[in-house]
């Protein structure tokens, strides 16, 4: 096995932004000590990793055909060494994840076992796929929040309007993907119920996240830079909202896709530095 | 003009990272009220926008050949209108910048004479062209730095580092292109001294920043977020300057250029979470 085998199967950028959206997490539940924020990092990191491996394994057989450069696919790596890897990094992580409490470490194996249920399985259904991909790219956040034990209405706003903008960009890529997929055999959402009534249900889970983000400052929460931080990035969604409900055009979704990272990224930025002026 | 161009020619993605550099700077700074941080954004926004426009007028002649896709080199977007446009972000970016004070002013205006500069000359003139784009990524925080006026310590190490690592991935990048560079003309220093004195640069400028970076430590900055936060950061950077220095394969600078955002990432988290808790 090679090195460059191994950086290749574990995507280690992919795993980094778990381990930092862990650490964000921590941060805006209210912690502040170095070590769990390394042993967050740690366990996010190698569930990443993990998840990643437990593809290439499932994949390989369709990598074959279609992307021959994967490790799997050239040799480089066996699919008995891929298996042993995909259970020392799950191993290691769920000790790393036991350090910092019980809590955590069922959330790390609940993330664990989605990794595993949408390679084997849900990848190839649409919808609930979709929900798997934004329930894994909130859960980090949710993870590091629990973690940090003190903000906890700040991570609960931040786990579901990440995971329900998430979920939104999923079905605008779905969109953008729609004759790809219908060729792959994958039942995605626009395949199956079409193109408009997927853009209205993107829409409308970007209009269900606006409201969210507003709960803290019902709540009391009346920091000028939480809300001005929130209206920025609400304002860009509502507007981003109204053009995806008209969407029509696939190429047009991937577009839109790229696009809404500016207000994840803004609504990100806005609750960690809340978090942390709460110190 | 159709809004999709003025969109495609502005580049909003890009410009929106460097108001966001703007207002990390401004936190690291010590800053924390909400209004100059949006001031500072939208001059960050503004002058980045300008430089975009900027850039596709004097390289209109060249995306004829190349890059047909280009709203001006489409006609979606006229040469005088291109002009228009670069001409009033600028000056809205300036009235922006001289909201915040004097000393911002300056750099704004120092970063816009830069843009033109590069896009004018500097561009084909290897590590001249490559020194103003490291410098162009270091001077948003700086300004924010500025506008926040308390932690410049903090600053000056951000600064610093960021033009250093940034410097040396420009480098990279130049060792990566040194086939198509040469081709089109453009003398960039791997073409004109070697891959090899390229490399080492490359894995010097990774070096001299790595100090930098210790210098709060050294006045006395004990804060174990910091001295964590850096210490991850610089292993992985001396780890990438030794593969670096060796580098022979143009193929291969592709991979290490695009690698080093991770340490990069996590440089930029620490001056940031650092500069909240000094709060």
């Amino acid at each position: 096995m090679r090195s460059r085998a191994l950086i290749e199967i574990l995507r280690p950028v992919n795993d980094v932004m778990i381990g930092i959206a862990v650490i964000a997490g921590y941060l805006v539940g209210g912690g502040r000590a170095p070590l769990p924020a390394l042993e967050g990092f740690l366990t996010g990191f190698l569930i990443s990793g993990y998840s990643m491996v437990i593809n290439d394994i499932f994949d390989v057989r369709v990598d074959i055909l279609n992307r021959r450069m994967r490790p799997l696919v050239r040799g480089d790596l066996s699919i008995g060494g891929a298996w042993a890897l995909a259970l020392s990094t799950l191993a290691l992580g769920m000790v790393t994840s036991a350090l910092t409490g019980m809590a955590t470490l069922v959330i790390a194996a609940i993330f664990a076992a989605l990794a595993f249920l949408y390679s084997a399985k849900l990848k190839m259904m649409g919808l609930a796929g979709n929900i798997v991909v934004a329930l894994s790219m909130a859960i980090p956040f949710l993870y590091g929040g629990v973690m940090g034990g003190i903000n906890y209405l700040l991570v609960f706003v931040m786990f579901s309007t990440s995971f329900l903008t998430g979920l939104s960009r999923e079905v605008l890529k779905a969109i953008a993907d729609v004759k790809g997929d219908a060729a792959s055999g994958i039942r995605s959402l626009p395949a199956t119920a079409g193109v408009e009534v997927s853009a209205v249900l993107s829409a409308a889970l970007i209009a269900l996240a606006v409201p969210i983000a507003y709960i803290p400052v019902i709540a009391g929460l009346r920091s000028p830079w939480y809300v001005s931080g929130v209206s920025i990035a609400s304002l860009i969604f509502i507007l981003m909202a109204i053009d995806i409900s008209k969407l029509r055009d696939p190429q047009r979704a991937y577009v839109m896709k790229k696009r809404m990272l500016i207000p994840m990224a803004i609504g990100l930025i806005t609750y960690v530095v809340q978090g942390l002026l709460l110190a």
